[in-house]
């Protein structure tokens, strides 16, 4: 058993850990169901995690990375920056409503782990209002969208929108209007994106 | 008592339940301490309302029609549409995040009250939505806005500000940059309500 425990890597823990929660629920895993899985004494992982939570908080940020990369690759598209930009929302919704709706003890164990640690939900959010920061530039360097802030108005479109992205509001995924709300949502976000000034540049209170 | 149960008016039933759900909460407060309160039997509570949820129903949308006339007010206001739209989303954040910071335990008492039927959400909402389509509808008339379907984009402001207004928000209320963003997604919602046009006019995606 020792020799297992001197080639195991971080790498493994985080692997043998994301199945544990998987097959447990995070209420119940513990970082010694994690060194039975991996045959080595829990002492073992501590050596590489210092505490239950710090291991806890690498595999979900492991995780969120991999949604991070699809989501990145969801940018690279063909077409109009409202577009890419329709395209990645609907995405975003999609892999959320069917997480929800197909896998809900999955999507719920997922909830219970981002909101265990303050750091990863605002981890998450910087990542994605990155990204529609830059899908939002490229449609003001084309002319298409006008702004004169693109990292507040990215964090303004992401706001916007979280009726179809944000847990809180995963029960009203199944609703059948929500389809047709979320397009409604999205053309006016980016109809105002084509005409976006700050209140003090149009004269409003 | 007969006496008394006599002149018992519906009205003073749901002024003396409303006085025992903020005493007692709703988990706690039964017909019987209405009654109490009133000094009548539960007999003659129940001859109002056939059901302890009926009665409780009836306070909640008792409630929430104070709420709707204070917010039909402010729709009389003078400016231009966009000004009235920003100082009526205003308001509502405002009141919303007062009563949730100052008041806790009387905002949660309100939220299991309007969650115990189904129907009381979509008459609040159906209400505020309808106050958004008439602020909206005049400055399409004024020419200040342009949408194709008013009751579709009053839902969609409604959708699309509902960080600042749906109670599954309330603990992000209290964020320092809370108003920044609550004006930028206003900034963006009014810039969309200029140049709103369905995605097949405008040839979206």
């Amino acid at each position: 058993m020792s020799e297992v425990a001197e080639v195991l890597t971080g790498e493994a823990i985080l692997v043998a850990t994301e199945e544990v929660l998987r097959r447990y629920g995070p209420a119940k895993a513990t970082v010694v169901d994690v060194a039975k899985a991996l045959g080595v004494s829990h002492g073992s992982v501590y050596r590489h995690f210092p505490t239950k939570a710090a291991l806890r908080e690498a595999v979900t940020r492991r995780w969120l990375d991999v949604v991070h990369a699809e989501f990145e690759a969801i940018v690279e598209q063909e077409g109009t920056a409202a577009e890419r930009l329709r395209v990645w929302l609907q995405a975003l919704f999609d892999k959320k409503r069917r997480s929800h709706l197909e896998e809900p003890e999955l999507f719920e164990n997922f909830q219970v782990l981002v909101k265990e640690s303050a750091s990863i939900p605002e981890y998450h959010v910087r990542h994605m209002v990155g990204i529609l920061t830059r899908i939002i530039r490229a449609g003001v360097e084309t002319q298409e969208f006008v702004t004169d802030d693109v990292d507040v108005t990215a964090q303004a479109v992401w706001d916007a929108t979280d009726k179809f992205h944000h847990p809180s509001h995963a029960r009203e995924w199944g609703n059948p209007h929500i389809q047709a709300e979320f397009d409604a949502v999205v053309s006016l976000v980016v109809a105002g994106l084509r005409y976006n000034r700050s209140p003090s540049a149009t004269g409003d209170a």
